[in-house]
C-alpha cells in the first residue's frame, strides 16, 4: 500500500510505502533530509510541517515542539509514520534546494554504475595449479564480464601477501574493466561516486551511494574564478592575455570542488577516499578550464573548442581529491555553447526521448533552452549573465543559508529567508520574486523603471511606496533594514534580470520560429537552475521569462544538469545515451542570426507578452 | 637475383640481393654492422673476412688494408658487393653476438607493431562543423580502427594552437589505442620500440626502428641485483629480511636498464624520447622485481607469485626513460621458474607451432628446457647458477671487450678475445670451449678433476701441460698471463661448469623421459643464451651438456629470449601468440620429482654419455 503526499513548496507527487517512517521514505526517495541525530528525534533538524499524513504525535514531540508549532502541523519527520494521503512542506533551509534537485520528474533509475563490488573467494595455489595469485583473482572476476580486467600497479605491490592474510577471500571494486580497490571479505566499505555540475558561477554536487542509489549529499559552492570574469568569455579573455592563467584558473576551481567533495563526505559522514567515480558536467569553457585545456578558440568564430566528446581520465590527473586510483568521467558537449551540462539537461528531462514538442530551459549565466521538436533537438545558449546566482546584483548571492529566496508584495510585503536567520542577500528565486511582485503591484513599469509613490498608475500600498527611494543617481527598493544592515533591489539590479530574461525569452522565440513550432504545440516546459527555490510559473509569465503556458504543465526541476550528471553517475546506459544526445542536438548559433537582436530588444521589457499587462495597459 | 651467403661462424644461410652492398644488404637482414663512418670506408670497423661472394677489391681497401689481410680474404664491407655465393665470416668484436641475435631462423616477421604512425590533414572548423579540434581530428584517425581512440590529457593541453599552426595538418603516434603524440606535418621522426630481456645475471636490449623493423642497436649489460644473490632465490631471501629491499632492487634494475637504453640510443644515434614502448621478458622473479611486485611466494612450496598475466602500463610508473607517454608491456610468464622469458624463447623457436619433437635449451642463471612433443609443450627450470654469464667464476665475465670468448687446445693452446683486446677474463663460450677442450686432450678427467703433467693417462702436449699448476689447495689452468696478469681457470670453476650442465642434461632428460620421448624422436634442437660466442655443438656434445645429437641439427641462436620478445614488439599477433604460448605450456616442477637427483648425479661428469669417452674408458 501507497500512500500520496505533495511535497511542498515545489508540489511534486510522491509515493511512501503506508507506515514508513516518514525522514526513512523521503530518505530513499532522495530527498536528504538534514538529521545529524540520525532519527533519535534530539536534534530537531528534521521538523516539516504536514497536513494529512498522519494524525497525532508523540510524546517526544510533544517534548520537543512548542504547542504552536504542533498547532501548526509541525511535526518532527523522524516520529512521523506515512498513514494516510497528505501534503508536507519541507523545511525551509538550504536543505531545500538540495530535495529540489534530485530526481525532479520521480523517474525509477535502475541501478547500473561504472563501480561495483565484487565479493570473492579464490582457489588456494597448488603444486597442481600454480598460476600467479592475480590470474587466480582475475579469472574468477572475469566470470560475467565481457572484457578482461585491468589492475594497477601499486595494487599488486602488496596483493600476495594480503591474499594470504584474508584466507583468499575479499572485494575487490571494479571501475569500468579495472580493478581499482581489493579489500579483506566482509568490509562492505562504502562505495560512493559524485556528480559535479561546473557552472560559470556555481558549482553543484551530488555525493551518491553506488550500491543503493542513495543520494547522500547535495551542495553547491562558489566557483572562485569569478574574480577573473563573470562571464565565460571574459575568462577566455583573462586567459589569452598570459597562457599561465590556465594554469591558475584550473588550480582555484579544483580546490574548490576538493573543498566541496570534503563537505559533502562530512555531511553525509562519509570519506573521501570511497568515492570512485566523479561524473563531471558544465559548459564547454569551464570542462576546458577544469582540463586545463586552451579554451580561446571557443571565443573566436567560428567558435570550435578542444573537445567535445567524452573524456574518461584518473582523478590524480586533475589532483581531484577522491580514491587515488579513482575515474573521471566528463560528459560531452554539444559545441562550445551548449555544453555537457546541457546533454545532462536533456538527460534529466528525457528530452530525447519524446516524441512531442517539449521546451527545456537552464538558467545559469549561460542559459542554455533546448527545444524538442518531437523528432530532433534544437539548443541555443543566451548569454544570461550571472543575475539569478546572484552575480552583477548588489545584494545578489548564491542559495545559502541567509539569502531571501522569496517575496511577496500582498497583502503586506514579506520575504523568506533560507535558514529563516537574518538577511543577508538576494538569491535567484528572491529576484524573480521581487521583480515579478513588484511589476505585478505596479511599483515597477513595464521597462522596469521603478517608481516613486507619486509616480505610480494606481494607488499602491504605502507599506511597499515606502521602500521606493533614490539614493544618488539611482533608484531602489529596500528589502530589508535594521540596525546594522539594509538590503536594497537596485534599478541596476532590475535591469541585469531585464537583460538576462530578454536573452533567454529571445532565445526561445527564436528556436520555435526555426522549428515552425507554436507554444501551442509545445506538452512541457521544464526550468532549471540553482536558484535556492523553486521558480513559481506565475512569476515567471508575470516578467516574461517564458511565453504564457499551462501552469501545471511547467515543471521546475532544480539543477537539471546535476540531475542528468547523477543519472549518468548511477547508469551507464544513461551516460552511453549522453554521448548520442551529444551528437544528435543542433545547435542553432544565435549570435549569427540577424532577427535575434530585434527579439531579445522586445523582450526586454517585463510582462506576459511584449510587456502587456491589463494592469498598466501600456501597449 | 639472390645470392646465397654463409654467415660464419654461426654458419646461419641468408640471402642478399646480387649486386648490394654487403654491409647494407647485412643491416638489412638485421645485423648490425658496425660502421661509424657511415660506409666511407674510413673507419674500417666493418671488416669481415669473406671466400666466394665477390672477386677483387677496391682501390681504397688496397689503401686502407694490409698486403696479408688481402691475401686472407679481409675486406670492407661497405666496399664489397654481393656477386656470388660464399662465405662470411663477421667481425670478431662484440657487435659479434649481436649479428648472432636477431631473427637467428632468418624467418620474416611482417610488420605489424602495436606503434604506428598517422598522418592527418582534417577539414578547418566552420561554422557549419562546430566539432572540437580532438573530436575532428579522433574521427579522421577512428577510420579503419575497431575501437574509439584515447588521447593523453597532457597531449591536449597545446592540441588547439599547434593544430593551426600546423594548418590542420599532422602526425599522429598512436600506440594500440592511445594517442602518444602529435606532431608538425612531415616530422617523420623516429618511431622506435624496445625490447628488454631481463636476465638474473645478464640484461639484454634490443632497438628496434617499428616503421622498418630494423634492429638499430643490440646490448647487453650486468643486472646490478647481482650484488644482493648470484640468483633469484638468494634475491629473494634477501628481500624477505627487509620489505623495503625490494624498492632498492627495483631501483637499481632500472636505472641500469636507463642506461643501457641511453648506451643503444647512443649506438644507433637515436634519441630515448623516440622510445614509444618496451617490450619486456624475464624470469618470473626478474619481472615482479622490475613491478617491484613481492616475490616471496615464488620460493616458498607452491611456488606462485603475483602474476604471470601480461601486463601493459605507462614507462613512467617505472621510471623508465622512454617517450613520457610510452607503453611497456611485460610479456606473460608460465609459472613462477618458467618465465616470460621462455615463452619469448618458444616464439623465437616457434616450438608451438611445430608437429614434430623439438627441443629448445635457454641457458641462462636459470636454465630452462622446453620439449615439444609436436602436440604440446614441457618445460622445466633447472638452477644452472650464472657460470656461463661469467658469475662465480674466478676470472668470469660477460661477453663483452675483453672476454675469451673461444679456446682450442690443439695444435696449440689458442684463445680469441672479444674486440681482439688484451684478455680481461673468461665469458661464456670460452668456459665451454675450455672446459670441453681440455677434457678432449686429458688434462680433465671424467670427473671434472684438472690432471697435473704426470697424472694424465696419455702424454699430453707440454704447452699445455705446463698450464697446469697447484696454488694453495687448489688446481687451476693458466689461460693467459703476462708481465700484470694472469687468468686462469680454477677446479672450482670446472666445478661450477659441471653442476650447471648436469642440472640442465638431467633435466633434459627427465622432460625426454615425462614425454616418453626419445632423443632419437626429435627433430632439432636449439641452443640460446648470452654467452659471447655461439656454442660449438662439438663442444656441448664433449661435455654431456646435450644428448648425443646430429650436429647439423642443433641450432645456436643466441639470445632466445631477446629474440622472442622483438618479434612480441614488432608483431601484434606474435604478442598475442605469446599469451596463448603461456597458458598452453605445462610445466614439470622438477624439485618435487624423486628421480631428477638421481639424473643430475649421473650428469655431473663430464663427456658424451654418462662420461664415456673411448679415450678416458673410465666407465
Amino acid at each position: 500500500m501507497k500512500v500520496k503526499v505533495i511535497l511542498l513548496p515545489m508540489g511534486r507527487e510522491v509515493y511512501l510505502r503506508k507506515g514508513v517512517n516518514l525522514r526513512a521514505g523521503l530518505i530513499e526517495l532522495g530527498i536528504p533530509i538534514d538529521s545529524p541525530c540520525g532519527g533519535q528525534g534530539t536534534c530537531l533538524k528534521c521538523k516539516v510541517q504536514i497536513s494529512g499524513v498522519h494524525q497525532g504525535c508523540t510524546e517526544l514531540e510533544q517534548e520537543k515542539l512548542s504547542p504552536e508549532e504542533l498547532r501548526n502541523g509541525w511535526r518532527l519527520a523522524c516520529q512521523v509514520t506515512a498513514e494516510e494521503p497528505g501534503k508536507i512542506h519541507l523545511p525551509e533551509t538550504d536543505v531545500l534546494w538540495k530535495a529540489l534537485a534530485f530526481n525532479p520528474l520521480g523517474e525509477q533509475i535502475s541501478l547500473q554504475p561504472n563501480v561495483r563490488r565484487r565479493n570473492f573467494h579464490i582457489n588456494e595455489p597448488a603444486i597442481s595449479d600454480q598460476r600467479g595469485d592475480w590470474d587466480r583473482l582475475a579469472e574468477d572476476l572475469e566470470i560475467g564480464e565481457t572484457v578482461p580486467l585491468f589492475i594497477d600497479l601499486p595494487l599488486l605491490r602488496e596483493f600476495s601477501g594480503r591474499l594470504r592474510e584474508w584466507n583468499f577471500q575479499g572485494e575487490a571494486i571494479l571501475a569500468g574493466n579495472n580493478v581499482v580497490a581489493l579489500e579483506p571479505p566482509n568490509s562492505r566499505l562504502d562505495i560512493l561516486g559524485v556528480a559535479i555540475d561546473i557552472g560559470t558561477t556555481t558549482l553543484a554536487g551530488g555525493l551518491v551511494d553506488l550500491e543503493t542509489g542513495t543520494v547522500v549529499a547535495l551542495d553547491v559552492s562558489l566557483n572562485p574564478q569569478i574574480v577573473f570574469g563573470a562571464d565565460v568569455i571574459s575568462r577566455i579573455s583573462y586567459i589569452q592575455e598570459n597562457p599561465e592563467r590556465r594554469k591558475t584558473l584550473q588550480k582555484k576551481l579544483i580546490r574548490a570542488l576538493n573543498q566541496l567533495l570534503l563537505r559533502m563526505c562530512r555531511i553525509a559522514k562519509k570519506k573521501r577516499e570511497r568515492i570512485f567515480e566523479a561524473t563531471v558536467v558544465g559548459n564547454t569553457t569551464m570542462l576546458h578550464l577544469l582540463l586545463g585545456l586552451d579554451p580561446v578558440h571557443i571565443a573566436l568564430s567560428p567558435y570550435v573548442g578542444v573537445l567535445n566528446r567524452s573524456l574518461s581520465l584518473r582523478a590524480n590527473e586533475l589532483g581531484l581529491h577522491i580514491h587515488p586510483l579513482g575515474k573521471v568521467h566528463a560528459l560531452p558537449s554539444v559545441a562550445s555553447f551548449i555544453g555537457a551540462d546541457t546533454v545532462a539537461m536533456i538527460l534529466a528531462t528525457k528530452l530525447h526521448q519524446t516524441s512531442v514538442p517539449k521546451l527545456a530551459i537552464d538558467i545559469g549565466t549561460n542559459a542554455e533552452i533546448i527545444l524538442s521538436t518531437g523528432s530532433g533537438m534544437l539548443a541555443a545558449s543566451a548569454a544570461a549573465g550571472p543575475a539569478f546566482e546572484g552575480g552583477r546584483i548588489k545584494f545578489g548571492m548564491r542559495a545559502t543559508k541567509g539569502a531571501i529566496s522569496m517575496f511577496h508584495a500582498t497583502p503586506s510585503p514579506k520575504y523568506a529567508v533560507i535558514g529563516n536567520s537574518i538577511p543577508q542577500g538576494i538569491c535567484g528565486s528572491g529576484l524573480i520574486d521581487l521583480v515579478s511582485e513588484l511589476f505585478r503591484v505596479g511599483v515597477l513599469d513595464p521597462t522596469g523603471r521603478l517608481l516613486l509613490a507619486q509616480e505610480t498608475s494606481s494607488p499602491i500600498n504605502p507599506d511597499l511606496a515606502q521602500c521606493v527611494r533614490i539614493r544618488g543617481a539611482e533608484r531602489e527598493f529596500v528589502v530589508y533594514t535594521d540596525k546594522t544592515r539594509e538590503i536594497t533591489l537596485t534599478q541596476r539590479d532590475i535591469r541585469e534580470l531585464q537583460l538576462a530574461k530578454g536573452a533567454i525569452r529571445a532565445a526561445i522565440e527564436i528556436l520555435m520560429k526555426e522549428a515552425n513550432i507554436n507554444i501551442s504545440d509545445i506538452t512541457e516546459i521544464f526550468l532549471a537552475g540553482v536558484f535556492g527555490n523553486y521558480i513559481d510559473p506565475e512569476k515567471a509569465h508575470t516578467i516574461g521569462l517564458i511565453p504564457p503556458f499551462p501552469k501545471e504543465r511547467i515543471h521546475f526541476i532544480g539543477c537539471g544538469a546535476l540531475n542528468g550528471c547523477l543519472k549518468a553517475l548511477i547508469n551507464l546506459d544513461e551516460r552511453q545515451q549522453a554521448n548520442d544526445i551529444a551528437r544528435q542536438v543542433s545547435h542553432i548559433e544565435l549570435s549569427s542570426r540577424a532577427d535575434f537582436q530585434d527579439t531579445f530588444v522586445r523582450y526586454l521589457k517585463l510582462g506576459r507578452k511584449y510587456g502587456v499587462r491589463a494592469q498598466h495597459s501600456t501597449n
